[in-house]
């Protein structure tokens, strides 16, 4: 710590950190690797559908899973007008500093919820971006928690922004762990 | 679709239908190798010390990097008490169906800096968790944004709940992309 | 406006202001009296009982309404363990500047629902506190409005916090006006 | 209570059970006449302005006050573009069934400076809507509380959505009370 109080961080990411203490103590340490495709490609090819029909295409598998899907380990499992639920396997690589995963799994899996589920709404031609999220967290997910749901339904859909709302629940015994809210804009709708 | 309008996901989570793709179209494929240590061994020695010291630690690489820091690239860089700056390095292996990063990204980031502000606040034997999050989205992030920066300062810190707000910006230009709020609860602080 | 382009507010309270257009333009001004009574005196009778004993004494008028209720025009209507139902009547008075009825009359309600809600369940001598709001607005309230609803009910009631939701609506139309959700903290409950 | 656990009110409003209260127990009773002016015309005739010069007219007088600005006994005092400073005299008038006064007042405080914080960068023939707040209380107000203030600044503008922030204090201590974020959308904008 400098004399003033204020603590720097030397060179180097969390990914060759984390490598220098592998090289040391391979046993406390673990890997995965993530595969994915170019999301831009086929974030284009879907601009033009329906949401409906982009959201069908991505929960039947007829294109790529977007990379955050792989790295989050959650993918869209159930899909209507104005209603998705996704499920998610939260691992170890997701943990926090004081031990548990981090939040930022929920509001990924929230986030990911309550624009598809708007996503869902959209004709072709009309796109939508989400203006933020907020979160609750209620009680903590672990690696023992296993799968988890998290459904999103809208609650309003105008022609300049749409609300929705979602639950985050533990599968197994189907405690609510997280909620949330968000707002996204509607573009390109006639108004 | 189902004559109901209901689409249902076939077996297979997202990691799985990423490699099938990569097997069929390996030019457009990627991947990522994460590796990272068991956060719970390093989270429970944290609980014996300050919140200054525990995030000491974990800034000048004394202990491992929590794993989220090496999924999703980001790490604390500055720190005092009651304000912390963290980096990320946003990558294609954050991007959302609709073409850029996910806000779930942005979401994780906040949620880090707010949470360890209000962590270096901390006397040793006392925790904290958060209770929530509010994340504003104002413009997007992409696979060409470069390092963003997050800091996040405490606003109040009472016995048993504490406030932070965040922002988030791109390093280079200093745009902010996001902003947010959380409230922490304080837990065995004397009242 | 100063040349540095600060505006600054002569002396004078808004009500001061009113007052002084009233007696120039007595045709477009209108008037309104509140009358309530001591609110400590009724908090502190409450603070002996169970959350549903103490707001079903409001419910039925057995103590007076909370000063509030007559300034905002709004009283709970329904109410069980877990759930209430609010009423309001949004007015002129209630109006902002850009001519609509001002966003915090349903941030008010809102809020009166979300904890009236978590009140329910408490039981004697343990006591919540409010830590925050967040509220959507969806749809304008006018003075043409008419009688709005707010349900609001319990998602979440550990022994720290305590989440709720609530919508709010017109209730001529059932439309959606706003909807919102809160955190309580609970004080007093046994951990 | 119904034999189903569900309570439900008798008919009559607030105000009603308030007065019929200040018939029997006229001592502990206290009452408020609130005057003001058709919000719709001044409105109407803000409409042409720029949100600055319509915001100095409020500021300096020369429109009548908003209701909700006598009724919540609120007002701006201070002004520049991406700024507003509001002050409020909370009242026992505007105290919740627990005893201080409702988190609705420091809602509609915040709601109002972030608001015009907003409007103030708006040209004439532009408007903007509240999509919502998100509110944060840390310290109760009471009737005792005196004066507060409350500083709103925009963090983003753009094209289509603002986002401001907000903090309330005390103005004899300078205590921080509470504090809030908003986003509001731009209405009319060339995007």
């Amino acid at each position: 710590m400098s004399s003033d109080g204020v603590v720097t961080a030397p060179e180097g990411s969390a990914a060759e950190v984390a490598e220098a203490f592998a090289a040391s103590s391979p046993e406390s340490s673990r890997s995965r690797t993530l595969v994915w495709q170019d999301p831009v490609a086929t974030a284009s090819a879907g601009a033009t559908m329906t949401g409906m029909e982009y959201m069908t295409a991505v929960v039947t598998g007829q294109v790529p899973p977007p990379p955050i899907a792989v790295t989050m380990r959650l993918r869209p499992v159930e899909l209507e007008e104005g209603r998705v639920i996704f499920e998610g396997e939260p691992g170890e690589e997701h943990y926090n500093p004081i031990g548990v995963v981090h939040g930022g799994y929920a509001a990924t899996l929230l986030d990911s919820a309550l624009g598809c589920a708007v996503h869902t709404t959209l004709p072709a031609g009309v796109a939508y971006t989400s203006l933020g999220l907020e979160a609750k967290f209620v009680r903590p997910i672990t690696r023992n928690t296993g799968r988890v749901l998290c459904e999103a339904s809208v609650l309003y859909r105008g022609r300049r922004q749409a609300t929705a709302e979602a639950t985050l629940t533990e599968a197994a015994s189907g405690k609510l762990l997280a909620h949330g809210v968000a707002t996204c804009m509607i573009l390109g709708e006639a108004v």
